[in-house]
């Protein structure tokens, strides 16, 4: 876009002061000289792939559903072998691009054991991720003795403000993938699949991208800021803090998923200022940059002071995240953004689908107890739904999720 | 994915009959000798392109955000004008691939004019496209006069039931890319933009996508058949069926938007036999081929008989829709899927976003008025949302919106 577009905007509408605020300072966000932007579909994993699940070490794909499941009164051990079996089983094949049985069954009179709306597409990086709540684990099934030492329910924390229908879940499916019909495909026919053992929970619908061209480009929020900069993004990083080594033999190379719906307030932060955002993340908004240096990956320095001021608030989101307050402690965080449509105000509603895994819960404890209590972000968000899971590791090829559980 | 672990999939679970279902004749859908499937996000278009809006004839993109605006009590022609020359500026920038203001103003004290979320991400082939209801030239604002001449609430028709709040609007914006993010950005800061003018009516937020590789593949809806077989494709058929020509010389080039939100009873559809999914639509799934035929572009014989009846029922959707039976009719339909979630059985919802173009809303009514009595596929849908639209012609460079109505 031109700088005579722009004046051209400016005073459009002949002699009508139309579209005055619209272009001032308008910022491209498409650099033409970067490369190609392009999803590549074709990706795949493999569901068998090694010592942990698919969809926690994995780049972020750009659609996620997260859906939880109970089980129903009187479901037994056998009842949650087989749906862990049947699951594996469907789940290998739709990471690999196939359907998970008939859709068009040559009897007529059969019924298709697969929905077909994927039927065509590509594998589109498909990743299904499994975790087992707290529920589990008591007097139902008998499995008590097998319980991954860290798995209960989280504790209520300060400031959240949980939905009853939004929380819990004795099972959890993340599903990702850069088709969002690959992945409505997949929870449809796992839901499917698991009738009569399991119902459905709650669920959030996510979305969200790694932006242009540059490799190390971080996706934006529904604030508008870089979420992700400061993560663990390394194998070492997550030998230290993701994958569970001490516990029963069953859950070496597991880890938990903690998973919150945090709905955001749009319209108040829209109204905030642009001090008042910097001040509440303690980052800037473009550059995404600490308050302290001027680049997105700069390490920020909590004891720089202006004025006799902290420069970046002790109270901002990242002072209070980050691992230098909080004695090396780091979470995986592999969020998406959400939104439910129209809000009670009849504004397009806005949220995120917090999903962080870590080898202990203990470690979202600590730090949601803190960040809950004097965040400068509460007064922007609000925690509605909450879920803890154990994430077993991957089934080794012949195997399916958790079968030691039934030995 | 080879027979072994097919084989496998069967005989998995170590004495247990687990997973059976699962894998006996899956379908693969991703045929690994086809082309990379890829997404380039690097499409843009430009909205002042020629005689008509994009978003019509434009391919259609992977995600789609429906919304519809409401006018304000006591608000003035002149509101109108002011908002579709700040539309128009805005639509303008974003299909560019810019903000539509400053997302972080120098000044800290001042509050951001574009929201931010879409900084950094390509244009995504985003398409805005902008539409007037019936109300915008009721007596409220003096425009009557102007009114095109088939613009009216559309009729009650059989076996709809629509919900009040999902019905009507002053106008209408379709916003579709490649992109979700880029998609909701556009929505969002369109609001805000409308503010004080315009609150928000009802919303749809669809997906859907053409298939890997091949041109020509048509993509399915969530009963998993191809959606878009026999549509209004070339140039010619759009000019005859499409873009409006004998009207006041402002809506030359413009078109009629009918918007329907469909939802589908996937749970029943689901327990269908192949042979009632094949009735309902008078084809077949996998290759979506007419039942008198075996291809998906064979054209399909409404006269052939087997045993004495006819192969492809009357009744069948396609047979009540085809012009064949109504007199050469045609619309272009431009539709998506959505799901809203869980609905109240607990399961993962599915529905149609109906969007079609024509230079009659007469051709809407006259197949609804036909389907909506004795199409067998009525037994699995609800109509429950429902708008019409006048789209006027793409403003040329210099100009905005509609802008003679204001003349
Ligand atoms: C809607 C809610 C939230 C939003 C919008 C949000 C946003 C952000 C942003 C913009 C950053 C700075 C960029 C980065 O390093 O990624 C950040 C960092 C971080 N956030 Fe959040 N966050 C939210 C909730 C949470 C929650 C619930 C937790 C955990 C209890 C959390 C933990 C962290 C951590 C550990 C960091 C990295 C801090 C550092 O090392 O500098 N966030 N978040
Ligand atoms: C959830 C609702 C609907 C579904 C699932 C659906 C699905 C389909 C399918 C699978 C086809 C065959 C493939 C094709 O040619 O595209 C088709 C064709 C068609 N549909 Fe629909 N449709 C729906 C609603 C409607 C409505 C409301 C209308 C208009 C009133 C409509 C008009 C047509 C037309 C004109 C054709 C082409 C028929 C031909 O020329 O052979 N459809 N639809």
């Amino acid at each position: 876009m031109s700088l005579s577009r722009r004046g051209f905007i400016a005073s459009a509408g002949a002699g009508v002061a139309l579209g005055a605020a619209v272009g001032a300072g308008a910022q491209a966000y498409a650099d033409s000289s970067e490369p190609v932007d392009a999803v590549d579909l074709s990706t795949s994993y493999d569901f068998y792939t090694g010592s942990h699940q698919v969809g926690i070490a994995t780049p972020p794909q750009r659609h996620c559903i997260f859906m939880t499941f109970d089980l129903v009164a009187g479901a037994t051990s056998k009842d949650l072998q087989v749906l862990l079996a049947t699951w594996s089983a469907a789940i290998a094949q739709l990471q690999a691009g196939r359907t998970v049985g008939q859709m068009e069954p040559i009897s007529l009179s059969a019924v298709a054991t697969d929905t077909g709306e994927a039927y065509g597409l590509s594998t589109a990086g498909l990743t299904v991720t499994v975790g087992l709540g707290p529920g589990v684990f008591d007097k139902r099934l008998g499995l008590a003795a097998h319980r991954p030492k860290l798995l209960a329910p989280l504790p209520a924390l300060p400031s959240e403000s949980l939905d009853p229908k939004l929380t819990g879940g004795d099972l959890s499916v993340q599903a990702c993938a850069d088709d969002p019909q690959v992945v409505y495909h997949a929870i449809r026919d796992l839901a499917r699949l698991g009738r009569g053992v399991v119902e459905v929970g709650w669920t959030v619908m996510g979305f969200g991208r790694a932006s242009a061209g540059a490799e190390q480009s971080t996706p934006r929020n529904l604030m508008g800021y870089k979420d992700g900069t400061r993560n663990v993004s390394t194998e070492a990083q997550r030998a230290e803090f993701v994958w569970v080594d001490d516990d029963a033999a069953w859950a070496a190379g597991g880890t938990y998923q903690v998973a919150r719906k945090i709905q955001m307030d749009i319209e108040i932060w829209d109204s905030a200022t642009m001090q008042t955002q910097h001040e509440v993340f303690g980052r800037t908004k473009v550059a995404g940059a600490p308050l302290t240096g001027t680049r997105e990956f700069d390490t920020p320095d909590f004891h720089a002071t202006a004025g006799g001021k902290p420069i970046i608030d002790p109270d901002s989101h990242v002072a209070l995240a980050s691992p230098e307050n909080n004695r090396g402690l780091r979470i995986l965080r592999r969020g998406y953004n959400f939104t439910d449509g129209l809000n009670e105000a009849g504004q397009l509603d806005a949220g995120l689908l917090f999903i962080a895994y870590m080898n202990t819960p203990e470690a979202f404890i600590r730090l949601q107890t803190k960040m809950g209590r004097s965040d400068k972000l509460n007064e922007y968000i609000t925690h509605v739904g909450s879920g803890v899971f154990f994430v077993p590791p991957a089934p080794k090829p012949g195997h399916y999720l958790a079968e030691q559980l039934f030995g």
